[in-house]
């Protein structure tokens, strides 16, 4: 059918124009350079809505600027532009609209008590965004680049937007395969950005209910999928189910895996319990492991295995004045089944339950509908905003709160230095 | 920390403005109506390139129009658009870039050998997108409107890009999630888009070469997730292998599913078998069954079943003459492992393999790598495109483009009257 001086095509569907990269040539494409940022200013800012303004409720009010970088396969990373916030300039055809060909990441900046910006810990997701790219087939990028960028972006961009002591602001970079080419294949255009959205305060002082997942509710991720990584793939999918949650009066899915009823995740975020050990009557502060890929490297989540592992492992006595009243615990990644919460809770096992991540925060569990199970989860302790938690998640809540507003002066939490839009 | 006046928010992850939707308002939105479409006629047209012209490689030529629709939670669906093709105005916070929200569809236009435009059963695809919009938490709407459109947009915008008979432009009816909000939550602005590109003949005269997915690789779809429907969050995530398998000099993957090593779809394609069962020694065609949502319901999957059920199956006398020279099959949609054909072909009881889906049509299989072991595929027929296939591949190959073609009358070729862009 095809005429003779059209060539003959044996790959597969929609890909008949995959180029094999040139892997000498790679080598010297030039590679993402946070040191080669233009900056173009835009001349007609926004203003700062107050804290109370509804508009943050939308979670759609940008700033003034976003910084965006693009990528081809033929000719690597081009000179990052920070300039005035705006439309992406993506055909119909683009990628990441059809194939999910996007990953992102989510941090915040803070400003402290002192007066100062800082990020937390914006290495881990400078890393984490690196690894998530290319588990979608996207580029990969030196992390301290992105790092670099990120910083460049909040020194300029988010210092206007944080006018309070004790605010944050939402910070998103993300990467799309942006190139106009319909074809199932390894994208060969990509676009890095980084935007800043105003977030309302996202304390849930009640504690969260929680839905455990059905199997007809669907499956978060599975072994040899995406749930370590950040990519978009692990997000959509989980909205039908959440939106049926919510209908019901829940605020989040706690997703269980396989017959067995594994506990996975909360909703977007990882999830921690405080229970005595069913053999060893132990205290253990428990969450679930990464091994197999399928539990998100949370940045909160290690940043709280962290803390808990020096600070409420030890002796009574060693431990640090705030939680001498509490007892110690052991640190553990491990998995358990809905089942052995059931089964802790009706022992009275069952201590404290949250959830943990970048944009909620450490948000308590008040409560676990599992089929016709309900699991009043308690929450004994008072958090210093004036709400409930369990006397852990409250802990810990105030350390981290402590390294992120500068409230003491900690590695994770990265100064950066302020610099205008001129 | 939050001042009084600021509502208290006790939702998860990112999801504090989710406004419950009103059902009872929403039975009486505008629902998706085809005959509400307006058209804006492009006014600087594109020459149509040769069959055998390069860009058509690209897969990134488009025609000259685009059809959209917008739909909002509040208001339903606004008025179709046809109007000339051009970038969609999509903000950095769109929740398709993000979350993956969206779903798409394949199919095809082609020219018939009497000069008539047709497509091929859209009303399937027109259900199927429905199903994958849910799915992904994008709005529902009546399939017989998106078919109508899907007619309206081939009748003005394709016939122009077939001038030849046999010939076939592709079609990509898409949804996605176009509103400017950060939320992890189900979205509440969306746009319907159709356009359509030009694609080079995919014709694969040697058969394709398919490397069968180790652990590491990934897994393209399990139990609970999404593989039944047409979701970008099935695409993105099965690139880094493609790309590797590329780099391998495969043409595609050969997707297993668990330990056991479940024979799933073999790129984005449903794949086929025919094979001597092991213990009666009857001739089966068989495929993965769709019971538990793993495999896509493939509009060429369905029709390659219904045909060998009506046309395969018969005893020998019965069969329709351009067969009668093979020997009849069951059609069986049941599981089989990598381990049943590596057996098979050992044993020479494996006839024929092939993968089919809209792009990529009928495309015969060559030669399958798993681990350590290579099985060459028979290959025993000609096709009537002078390549080779396997004699029951060949046979429906032919049926299908008969109909496709309108070199037979059949329900399932759905004549479009044309009409001009003016």
């Amino acid at each position: 059918m095809a005429p003779a001086a059209v060539p003959v095509i044996s790959t597969s569907e929609l890909t008949v124009s995959a180029i094999k990269q040139d892997l000498s040539k790679a080598a010297v494409k030039p590679q993402l350079d946070a040191s080669k940022l233009t900056y173009t200013f835009n001349k007609s800012p926004n203003t700062v809505p107050a804290l109370n303004d509804p508009i943050r409720l939308e979670q759609n009010s940008t700033t003034d600027h976003m910084l965006t970088v693009k990528w081809t396969e033929k000719g690597g990373w081009e000179a990052p532009q920070l300039r005035p916030y705006g439309p992406l300039d993506l055909m119909p055809t683009a990628s990441c609209i059809h194939y999910a060909t996007q990953a992102f990441e989510g941090m915040k900046g803070y400003r402290g008590v002192d007066g100062k910006l800082r990020l937390f810990r914006p290495d881990l997701n400078s890393k984490r965004m690196t690894l998530s790219s290319t588990r979608i087939a996207l580029p990969s990028f030196p992390p301290e680049e992105l790092e670099e960028l990120i910083k460049a972006f909040v020194a300029v961009d988010c210092a206007k937007w944080l006018p309070d002591p004790n605010t944050f602001i939402y910070i998103r970079p993300a990467i799309i395969a942006s190139g106009a080419a319909l074809g199932v294949q390894k994208p060969r255009e990509a676009t890095l950005f980084i935007i800043a959205v105003l977030f309302p305060p996202m304390d849930s002082p009640n504690g969260l209910r929680l839905l455990a997942s059905k199997e007809d509710m669907g499956t978060r991720a599975w072994p040899g999928g995406h749930g370590w990584s950040k990519v978009g793939a692990n997000y959509g999918p989980t909205l039908q189910a959440q939106g049926e949650a919510r209908e019901r009066g829940f605020d989040q899915i706690l997703w269980l895996l396989g017959k067995e009823g594994r506990v996975t995740e909360a909703g977007a975020s990882n999830f921690f319990i405080v229970w005595k050990h069913k053999y060893t009557g132990r205290l253990q502060l428990v969450t679930a492991p990464l091994g197999d890929k399928i539990i998100l490297d949370g940045v909160t989540r290690r940043s709280v295995l962290e803390l808990s592992r020096a600070r409420l492992t030890h002796q009574p006595s060693e431990i640090r004045r705030e939680v001498q009243h509490l007892e110690k615990v052991e640190v553990v990644e491990e998995d358990f089944t809905i089942h052995d919460l059931v089964e802790a809770h009706a022992e009275g096992r069952l201590v404290e339950a949250f959830a943990c991540g970048t944009a909620f925060f450490v948000a308590p569990i008040a409560y676990i509908q599992y089929v016709d199970e309900g699991i009043d989860v308690p929450m004994t302790a008072a958090t210093e905003d004036g709400g409930k938690a369990g006397p852990y998640a409250s802990a810990i809540k105030t350390w981290l709160k402590e390294i992120m507003y500068g409230r003491v002066q900690h590695p994770w939490g990265v100064v950066v230095e302020e610099r205008g839009a001129k």
